[in-house]
């Protein structure tokens, strides 16, 4: 890639080859649910909180990934792996029973594409010949968090998304599995001055439609080129944002788009409002329906843009705006 | 490297090519305020609040690295960085203005050597010619956000430390410099069930003791090896478990060890018991005095391993207890 261009085209096979997704009750009742390794009918996973609830989901989704790879832990190299809440407390607890070195990362909801990122950058440098990426979220955790305790009972807007309860792990290779991950495009802290922690798909369109642009121009593709383009949580109001910011530059995805947000949960049936939400969301959409897609070779390359809204609870008090972040892997059938 | 080791010995060179330090006025009183870039003497670094002094840091930090450097902000082609603060929401809006692509990182105390460990492959898989990585802390924020509003006045134990006021940036590229990175050691999560949140250095003496042992392991190495083994904020406590732990191993680092949370204040006259820590004690030591030293060639070779305490308010309120990490990046006179 040229100077000015922030993709890496790899130059070794990368492959995933082993995933694994852990649910909620509400996603599996949803449009996805049949597509996921596990739900659990248990909020609390059988824990005594919702942040060891979260961890659970961690636990689970990396030992089924493992055991879908057909790798024992001893033989996972490194670990990347992050989660929504402060300090990620989730994930410290959630994985540290694997005893993999292991890598913090803090995307917001974009988070899985930024441990899929770096965790195929591993194997394709010869670091590694096995690297797990891992994100999760949970509804409740992540509701007292960055909202309103759920005993108080606030009302929604219609702009609002749903926080994914579930876990989605893959375990990266050099051959065979799922699919091949040819290439990534790191995002860029994005802010166009959205400042409503209710809109986030408002908040994260602007770093979508970057990331996607510059995917586009740096591989020298058209939007055609995949079958699929698929963003996070952007929900329906997002969707909406993003397509008008590419038609700005001449860029129509409307054959390919599709967002995690949107498909994980029946807004109408669900009560969802706009779509589900939080680093869970694309990472149970990707090990489940996208890599199961691309296994089948019914779609032959994906670019998959998780998209995360970086605020905490102290920027929205302080009335700071809501930046967002997008990374962009590359997924192909092998 | 062997199956089951996870260091990584690079085969191509890495360099520290520039680096800065901003630091507050108590840092600047200390020991090694005249090895910083610059000192402030505002806390509030002429912000509204102490998130975006935080940020402030980093932004100055970023700046003044790149100068140091001689390196453009669009030459830099990716950014590793982190804080302490939930949801990085100093990073987010500290280093937004660079729009450099970003890698958002928590590993607590211990992520200015993530972000080194993580910057250095990069440098060495050919995927950049110059990337850079960052860490701050503030403690303002840091008081905020973990233990106590500071209006509160509460006391602390002696075993407590000080979180200092500080960013450090590094610019690694392939050719000249303070130093060269040849090696790194990346961190397992240990946890021996230390549950208090005022002796930070005994929940993060066990990851500090386990990365210097397989560091020792992986490279072959004794400690008289290095001329210094540098952990990050174990402070006075900590170093004492430290030393007892290796000792079980057979291991003694007594010639070698020194920690920046002690060096870093005048403990005595300072009044910071324990001694420093935070993201930016270890980052704003090793932009200071490590690379001068390494660059004056009067040390030859270190191993620099920040420790992270992995815990958050809630995770304390639960009772749980608080795992640590330590990250190794071993530096080379060049």
């Amino acid at each position: 890639m040229k100077q000015g261009q922030a993709s890496i085209a790899f130059q070794n096979p990368v492959h995933v080859v082993g995933m694994a997704s852990v649910a909620g009750k509400k996603e599996g009742e949803g449009p996805l649910g049949h597509t996921f390794t596990e739900v659990d009918e248990d909020p609390m996973l059988g824990k005594d909180n919702w942040e060891a609830a979260e961890s659970e989901l961690q636990r689970r989704a990396g030992e089924l990934a493992m055991k879908d790879a057909g790798v024992e832990k001893e033989r996972i190299r490194y670990l990347f792996a992050g989660d929504l809440l402060g300090q990620l407390i989730a994930t410290s607890f959630g994985v540290m029973s694997f005893n993999i070195p292991t890598y913090g990362l803090y995307g917001a909801c974009s988070t899985m594409g930024e441990a899929m990122s770096l965790a195929a950058m591993m194997v394709d440098a010869g670091n590694a010949d096995h690297v797990m990426a891992m994100a999760s979220s949970h509804f409740a955790s992540a509701e007292k968090q960055f909202r309103f305790p759920l005993a108080y009972g606030n009302q929604r807007p219609y702009s609002a998304t749903w926080t994914v309860t579930g876990c989605g792990c893959t375990v990266l290779g050099t051959a065979g599995g799922y699919a091949r991950i040819t290439g990534v495009t790191p995002g860029k802290i994005v802010d166009l001055g959205v400042k409503d922690s209710m809109n986030m798909g408002a908040a994260m369109a602007p770093a979508a439609a970057d990331t996607i642009y510059r995917n586009l121009e740096d591989f020298h593709r058209k939007p055609g080129d995949y079958d699929r383009i698929v963003t996070g949580d952007l929900g329906t109001v997002g969707q909406t944002l993003l397509m008008e910011l590419l038609a700005e530059k001449g860029v129509d995805i409307g054959g390919q788009h599709m967002d995690c947000g949107i498909e994980i949960f029946d807004a109408q049936k669900q009560d969802t409002h706009a779509g589900g939400s939080g680093c869970g969301c694309s990472a149970v959409t990707l090990c489940g329906l996208i890599l199961n897609k691309l296994r089948k070779r019914e779609w032959k390359r994906v670019l998959f843009v998780p998209t995360g809204a970086l605020l905490s609870s102290t920027s929205f008090n302080e009335g700071q705006s809501v930046p967002g972040i997008a990374h962009g892997v590359v997924l192909e059938a092998v």
